[in-house]
């Protein structure tokens, strides 16, 4: 129905997640209809990212270089890591502008099921970390999904950390009710950690 | 917060329509997980579409060469031309395979108020097409959408072929309820034309 260059445009954007073939057509139409230097930008931001980004040597957060902004910054508390599943983990924690400290990226979440094992994740790096004598830490905040998988994942850590490194505090991220919900609404796992979070006002 | 390459592909993201900031950075970050072949695929089509798409000089569907795969192929009747808005309409169109004839896409409807005006769309080039002796014309269908600018446009055709070919027989898409529709839910308009073009069971 298409002629082939746009045939294979609608195919390789109904490959993003979220975008049917339906849609796949809208941005190919788009990208047809828009400036040749405004597609160009688009295609060479796409170059670019996948050959300038790397993971960060220290923490597996994305970085341009060897290492993160965030590992760069010496005004970041070294003592302090808080892990994530996702490098976008990252960027929705520092916009609460809550945490002062450095990351580590695990990559994912352990889940036999899918296959990713203990091995699959950056665990032995963080154990690593956590156990350098040269640069001690203090607290390892466990900011994994509160799903399934992220809870595994975090008390796989949590006993880790504990047998290597029986000093650090190791801190889980909150759960109970999101700012501005219902309790008529809010479904009983998350009414029943706010109960059993609950904190003297 | 983000790295200058990552950011970048957000905003050139954020650029295609209904991708918000949320979307564009959820779209990146599935990027640069998923491996170079395939980033670098999507890229590689963007371009393409760029530089080998343009419109058929006869009709101005999208080609990938002079003229576009439909107006090639002779097996379409020549003498039956439909008049879209888009080249997305053409799609639409050929996928009912109820029509056999050839297209004009005039790259838009009239909208004085967008400044779109009838020396914007390819109005003289289809007039040059209905008044060509060398290849006669039989009925033209016009084919906009069903909405004020759409509508307006048809009737700015069908004028303009009755006074430049009086013989050629002017035909509008029918106007009425879509089907597997409900009355009790479709708007006045539409059941109203529904009543107007009801026909003989």
């Amino acid at each position: 129905m298409h002629a082939p260059p746009v045939q294979r445009l609608i195919t390789e954007l109904s490959k993003l997640p979220g975008v049917g073939g339906r849609t796949a057509q809208r941005l190919a139409f788009h990208l047809l209809r828009s400036s040749d230097e405004d597609a160009f930008a688009l295609a060479e931001a796409i170059r670019e990212v996948k050959l300038k980004i790397t993971l960060c040597e220290v923490c597996f957060n994305l970085a341009d270089g060897p290492r993160c902004r965030i590992c760069q910054d010496a005004r970041r508390d070294p003592e302090l890591i808080c892990v994530v599943e996702e490098p976008a983990d990252v960027i929705s924690i520092e916009r609460t502008h809550e945490f002062g400290g450095r990351y580590h990226v695990l990559g994912g979440a352990l889940s036999p099921i899918d296959g990713i094992d203990p091995e699959d994740l950056k665990l032995e790096e963080l154990y690593a970390r956590v156990t350098d004598a040269a640069h001690p830490v203090r607290e390892v905040v466990i900011a994994t999904n509160p799903t399934t998988t992220g809870e595994a994942t975090a008390l796989h850590i949590a006993g880790g950390i504990r047998r290597l490194a029986p000093d650090v505090v190791v801190t889980r991220l909150a759960s109970g009710l999101p700012v501005g919900a219902d309790l008529e609404y809010a479904d009983e796992l998350t009414l029943g950690r706010a109960f059993a979070g609950r904190r003297a006002v």
